[in-house]
This record gives structure tokens, C-alpha cells and sequence, in this order.
């Protein structure tokens, strides 16, 4: 389940702050791993939640990286070598956080959004497609992988599908550069949710069933049985996750989901 | 199909500023009125259009509202006596507007959003409960009606549901006031999009088949045969609407739409 375990100004987390009570939650419902969105990786709360995990006896299966967008305004588009320093190192720490668990760094709100003319836009795309070949390079020495999340069109105006996702990675062009999705997202993008949900075969690395309202699975219409069904087909290896809003409460939230997934 | 007849500031609507273009589509593909966006009703392309609609043997249905907040930043929930005096004025024109149509005033975006304390947030949605009922108690004089519409939680933070919506009418308390229902806005925000749209019963007033995608009916997800039984089951006796991004270009989309609506 993805959690922060500093306050952060992006909504749909559980237990923002409160690491402590997310980690006993996630091991009192039986979640295998937690994923953990980062605004700093040196913040000592972050190095004390992912030692937390470890006493825990849970995985950190993925590093969210939006909260450097949302609360800093750095973005892989940068045309600042200032900020493209900072996040630079920023974003190889994530990597080394996530090291140890062999965790996916996800490429979220990170990106931005693209602005300005055609031609600018097509050269904010460009550092973005060049910041992530940085960044899964060096991920690529320490057995770590990078996803690109598709992300609905309210919150960014760029990589918005899957198809628009698997183009990127592709740009990208290294093994170790796969796709998230988050059926929250997909629900207000993708035409189709199985075929779309099909077409990332061995690229999918990493899956969020989050429901169309964005709350946990099964208070929502979509149907997580039909792409349940589209994982098995292909093979997919990766964690079922949730991120959701904390809503009725961080643990309901997490509760409900866990048992949509068990009966799935 | 809902159109602007002046250029906009909100991007789902067809033929912006070609207003002729659109009455001759309209006319072309079998649609038996429009809606139109409206910043001022004493705009003298909104006047032709007004006149246009009639030549080309159109019905005007409804009449859209919220480029006063998109444009202007007027809003239902303002307390600058000014600024309320100058909207109250030009929804007046638009009831008037409405008026020899029989044609829905539509309380879309004019709501704004509900910002500061929980106290300030209450006396908005309170001055927005105050203004509907002016509007409507006007509306009534010339048999006009008027509806809400709940948008989502991306463009405005209340009436976001249709529950919400529902008690809002409610509180307000006059016959002529409605739903506007709109499916790619259920979408998002409804756990169960037949359910909804059932529980508007005679509330229900007029209805958007849009897609999850906000493209024509069709071409996204939504199971329109399923939605199409439900207004059958409620007996209702509205306009079916479309009002989609002009994506892959205007009259493409009011074609797949009409299509679409007529395969059902």
C-alpha cells in the first residue's frame, strides 16, 4: 500500500506522517510491502520508516517521486542546471534507497507538465526522455528498474495513456524501464481497460488497483475481476498495490482493499 | 450538441466560435436542437446565433454558464455585492435568453469552488443555495427551469455527485430546479453510474452522454445501453446531449455521438 511517511502535499496516500501506524496496519492486514512517496530520502523520518520496514519484516516494493514536483516545482523537464543538479541527485538517492529491496523508483508527477510552444514542449519532452535514461542507467548498476506511470489529464498534460507511456519508455530504450498502472488514471483515459491493460505485457512492472472514485478497490465501478484476469494472461509478476485517498480512514482504506484483492 | 458560439475558455465544446458551421452540422446529422456556452447573453454572436437557431429550424435545449466564473470569475458563492449584481444580472438575460425555448439554464461552473474555513465554506454553498433560488424564482415567471449539474472533483470541490446535487436542489426547494446529468463527470465521481442516474428520478432534466474519455458516446468505455435502460425505467422526457472535447475534430465527434445515440 502506498504510504508517506512525512506530511506531503499530494492527497492520495494512507497514513501520511504516520509511518508507525502504517507499518503495524500493513502487517496486521496482511500486506506484503509498502511503497513509500519521497519528498527528501535523506529526511530522517524516510531512513527511520525504511529501517521501520525492515523490523517489520516487510518489503518496500516501490519509491514515489511526485512530491519533488508537487512541493519543490523541480520536474525532468528542467531547462535549469540547477534544479537538473538537484534533482539529479535527488532521484540517484531514490535509487539507492530502493537498492537493498531491488524497489521500483516510479515516474510520476516528477515529470511536470510541458509548457510553452510546440518546439518548447518538444524539447521539455526530450530532457524528460534524457533525465530518465540518467536515471535508470545508474539504477541499471544496482539491479533497480524505473516505471513511467500514466497519469490522468487533470494532472499533467503529458504521458497521459498507457500507449503514450509505452512510447516514452521506448524513447527511453533500456530493459530497465517498465510501466505502472493505475487504474484510477485509466478509468478517465484509457478506452478500454483490459486491452490497454494487455498491451503492456512484460513492460507492466508494477500495477496500483485503485477504484474510478479514486478509493480502494471495490467502492468504485471498475470491474477488478476482468483485469485480474488480464494479469494472469500475461504473466505479470509484479505487486498488486493500492494508493488511494485516506478516506473513510487511512486503515479502512487499506483493509478494504486487501480483501478485494483476496477475493479476487 | 452543446457549442459556444464565441470562442471559450473551456475546451470541451464543439465548434467554438463557428457558430454557423455548427447549425449546418447540426442540421446535416439529424440533431433536433444545441446547447449553447454563453459568457454574455447580450453578445451580438450569441444574438445571431439566438437568430440562427430558428432559421435552421433548430430548438435551443439548454444554455450553459460557466464561462462567467472561467472568463470572468464570477461565481454563485461570491460575497462582493458588485459582482453579484452583475452576475444576477446576466443569469436574468439568461433566463430571458431561455425563455421562448422553453430551454434549461444550466448551474454548471458558475458555481466556482468553496475556499477558507469550514465556516467561510458554509456561507459560500449558502449564497450559492440564495442565487440558484433568485434564478430559478425568476425562471419560474417564464416557465424556464433550471439545473445543476455536479462536475468533478477536478474542476470544482462541491456538488461533485449526484447525491450532492440532489440534496442541493433540495435545500434550494423550488419545482423548477433539476439535474443535469452528465456521464463523463459520473465516471469519475460514482461508485455505480446506473444507481445514480436512476436516483434522479423526476429530478432529472437533462442528460450528457458523454463518454469516460470526453469524447462522443462510444468511444470510451461507458456503457450507454445500460444508462439508455435507465431513462426508459424513469420514464425520462429530456434531451439526450453530447458535449465532448472537438476531438478528432467537431463534427466528427457530433457524428460518432448522433450514431452512437441512435444505435441504442
Amino acid at each position: 500500500m502506498a504510504i508517506s511517511p512525512a506530511p506531503a502535499d499530494f492527497a492520495p496516500l494512507l497514513f501520511a506522517g504516520e509511518w508507525e501506524g502504517a507499518l503495524e496496519a500493513a502487517v496486521e492486514l496482511g500486506y506484503d510491502a509498502i511503497e513509500m512517496s519521497v519528498r527528501d530520502p535523506s529526511d530522517p523520518v524516510v531512513v527511520a520508516c525504511d529501517q521501520g520496514v525492515r523490523t517489520h519484516d516487510l518489503k518496500l516494493s516501490a519509491i514515489a517521486t511526485g512530491q519533488s514536483f508537487y512541493s519543490d516545482g523541480w520536474s525532468l523537464t528542467t531547462d535549469d542546471p540547477e534544479v537538473r543538479k538537484l534533482l539529479d541527485a535527488r532521484m540517484f538517492r531514490m535509487v539507492d534507497l530502493a537498492a537493498p529491496w531491488e524497489a521500483l523508483v516510479v515516474i510520476g508527477g516528477v515529470r511536470g507538465v510541458l509548457e510553452g510552444s510546440e518546439r518548447d514542449r518538444q524539447e521539455q519532452y526530450h530532457r524528460a526522455v534524457e533525465s530518465v535514461q540518467r536515471y535508470a542507467e545508474y539504477a541499471s548498476t544496482l539491479g533497480v528498474s524505473v516505471v513511467v506511470e500514466p497519469i490522468n489529464r487533470y494532472e499533467t498534460n503529458y504521458l497521459n495513456t498507457i500507449e503514450q507511456a509505452l512510447d516514452f519508455a521506448a524513447e527511453v530504450g533500456l530493459p530497465n524501464v517498465g510501466i505502472l498502472a493505475d487504474t484510477f488514471h485509466m478509468n478517465i483515459e484509457e478506452a478500454d481497460l483490459a486491452c490497454s491493460l494487455r498491451m503492456t505485457g512484460k513492460r507492466l512492472r508494477h500495477t496500483q488497483f485503485t477504484d474510478s472514485n479514486r478509493l480502494a478497490a471495490g467502492q468504485g465501478h471498475i470491474d477488478f475481476g476482468e483485469l485480474g484476469q488480464v494479469l494472469r494472461e500475461i504473466d505479470y509478476e509484479g505487486y498488486l498495490s493500492t494508493e488511494t485517498l485516506p478516506l473513510p480512514d487511512s486503515k479502512t482504506s487499506a483493509q478494504q482493499a486487501i480483501e478485494h484483492f483476496a477475493s479476487l
